[in-house]
């Protein structure tokens, strides 16, 4: 077999595994009881590799604020502190089987949804979501009320959570995502349909657990109001399977794209454990009144692990209100969808677009293809503000250095 | 001002009652505490004007059905005695401030959801659905499990949404539709984002009433598995505005078409409480397995009054899904919307379909143009079993003659 033809067959293995997976939510456990190397003081961000003292400023304040509320320092200024002086350590999600969005702060208190793909033997874990509210932890905001509802999550809803998922014997979740491409989501900026059916279906089994009447109500309360809940569990079975892909000799295959404000980095299943980076976008977005690009935070999250899959702008046609939401229209969203189809090794199996007659999303970004056409993924977001909190949602892309970097290194690699 | 203009303004006032209308859900009653003129031993039906003798089979079911539930009789048999004697009445639900889904089978005891239209003063009542079984009474089939159910309704599960309802203030239903259009719903034959919409607002509500958690669990597990709950409240909203469109003067807009297995019969605005019938249609229908349109009975219910309202299959474009149901494709959901945009008067402002990039929905169905164009309405359905039952979907229209008799007794009416 000639090097193209080896090319060719391990991407076609990747395709393989994405379209057998199975990913599955079987558990909710604090971070430090799951995630594998996650050290007694480390602090897990989004993106690739950084240190404390080169992140951005929300992402410095989420550590900070982490810090702050596993009791490791009274105040923002002493953790911040201890994080320049190397007694936190940092490290990426990605890094640890994990997945964050925006700045993606994870510490060992909290709790984490554990996704498993029963085909491909491989998990992925993310936080349970904060809530509706534009100050969040998870956006670089740290406050008191930041803090209550983030115990609240340890205290009361993770083990609720635990118990539920528990009891159902896990709950898959491509078939949420094949439905709710099917109404309205493109699954990472809008998760509306994924999140509500995920609400309809664990219900019967919340309303059954032994929790006392007001938690209870303070938990329905909290997953009726939060739209974007599903949003998180995508994003696992996504980090799931892509992990899944990884470390496939002469595979192509784009099997992460992450950032943290400062940079976008890629990873490739031939030449896994690398990171291949640039400078962080700027994002095409839509602003929260009051607020505007000299506001933002470059491109930021673990989340474009959604993209990577087949989901989020690469099926913005299955989304019409978002393509509207980000500024563009219908022909838009399809003209996006057949650019990425320039740049992608194949189809998802079960995601597909109701108003392209049931067309399948592309999935496997190709960086031979990203290089030759000059085409970037696209990637839907939100705006994070440079202190913290959400201003807004929009589109961006990586830099094309990520691409020529992984190029350039797999034909070292491969010794071409 | 010339007669065509005379209807051209009436016209005109039916889209403005149309298009300031705000339906709000505002409580459960049973029937007989709240429909105008029923009868004390009265069982409405869907469709226009029928006597028992005259009805299809599984309507006749029904009323035997709801007339052994009321204890009027015990056996079917004994019920049926009645019926044809006289005994028990049967009459429209239209005529009674309400709409019946099927055989719309709606009796004293049974608690009816009230849709109250803020805007326009009027009222519309339907009944609690019946769940996600094939076999119900709306479908005209009975059995003990079938009674079983509907006491279970009247006992626990309308009582519990009466609490529901009330506490909340009443749930505005527009905006439910308006956002489940854009989440793959017609809201018809397809009301699954409306209900899980629906299911997580008022969750949080139910969980704080003093319900035993035992009827709590079954609740919560009946709404989260009846797929179609907020199918019937979209009817009610659509009969409480249909209403407010009747009897303007000189308005050639249709605010009523529903069948009742054996005629189709349509109401129009200009010469109120008048039914124009023809023969009910065959449905050209997509069968469950080992069924077919020998087992079918002809197009049935009350529920057209979407369509009459710009949704269903007036809004096939916003339910790719749908469309495929019924054996169509995205062009053809397409063109059957643009068909509807000949026969109507103007657009619904609220009611909005994504994917062509938020073109309003066609609504008011003018009998001039039909007649004119002999584009006849299409109407999404649901298939009964001729001896009761659900067995398919597919895709009905109303004969032509109702809006060729409608078209010639408007003439007579205002001595043309």
């Amino acid at each position: 077999m000639g090097f193209k033809e080896k090319i060719e067959a391990a991407n076609q293995k990747c395709l393989e595994v994405i379209n057998r997976s199975n990913p599955v939510w079987v558990d909710v456990i604090p971070a430090r009881e799951v995630l594998p190397g996650l050290g007694e003081k480390m602090i897990l961000h989004a993106g690739p590799p950084i240190s404390f003292e080169d992140m951005c400023s929300a992402q410095q304040k989420g550590v900070m604020g982490a810090a702050v509320y596993e009791g490791w320092a009274e105040t923002l200024e002493e953790a911040g502190e201890l994080a320049r002086r190397g007694e936190i350590q940092v490290d990426p999600c990605h890094h640890h089987q994990a997945v964050g969005s925006m700045t993606g702060i994870t510490s060992p208190s909290m709790p984490v949804m554990m996704v498993e793909d029963r085909a491909n033997n491989t998990t992925g874990h993310i936080l349970v979501h904060e809530g509706p509210s534009r100050e969040r932890l998870g956006y670089g905001f740290f406050s008191d009320k930041v803090k209550q509802n983030l115990k609240w999550i340890e205290m009361v809803l993770g083990p609720a959570l635990q118990q539920v998922v528990r009891a159902m014997g896990g709950i898959p979740v491509n078939p949420i995502i094949a439905q709710s491409l099917t109404m309205g989501d493109e699954c990472h900026n809008r998760p509306t349909a994924g999140s509500a059916l995920l609400f309809t279906k664990i219900m019967p089994t919340l309303c059954t657990l032994d929790l006392e009447r007001e938690s209870l109500a303070q938990i329905v309360e909290f997953l009726a109001k939060t739209e974007h809940f599903f949003f998180h569990l995508g994003m696992a079975a996504s980090k799931a399977t892509t992990d899944a892909c990884n470390g496939i000799e002469f595979s192509t295959m784009v099997t992460a794209m992450a950032r943290n404000g400062i940079e976008t980095g890629i990873r490739v299943s031939g030449i896994p454990d690398k990171w291949f980076t640039g400078p962080a976008s700027k994002i095409d977005g839509v602003y929260f009144p009051s607020y505007g690009p000299e506001d933002a935070t470059n491109d930021m999250g673990d989340s474009a692990i959604m993209e990577t899959m087949g989901l989020g702008a690469f099926a913005l046609p299955a989304s019409i209100p978002m393509a509207r939401a980000v500024g563009g229209s219908t022909s838009d969203a399809v003209n996006y969808l057949r650019q990425m189809e320039e740049i992608t090794l194949g189809k998802h199996n079960l995601y597909q677009i109701p108003m392209l007659d049931f067309e399948r999303t592309p999935v496997g970004i190709d960086i031979r293809k990203v290089v030759k056409t000059g085409i970037l993924p696209i990637i839907d977001t939100a705006i994070a503000h440079k202190d913290g909190g959400e201003i807004g949602v929009g589109l961006a892309t990586p830099p094309i250095e990520c691409f020529q970097k992984a190029v350039k290194e797999f034909s070292i690699h491969y010794g071409l």
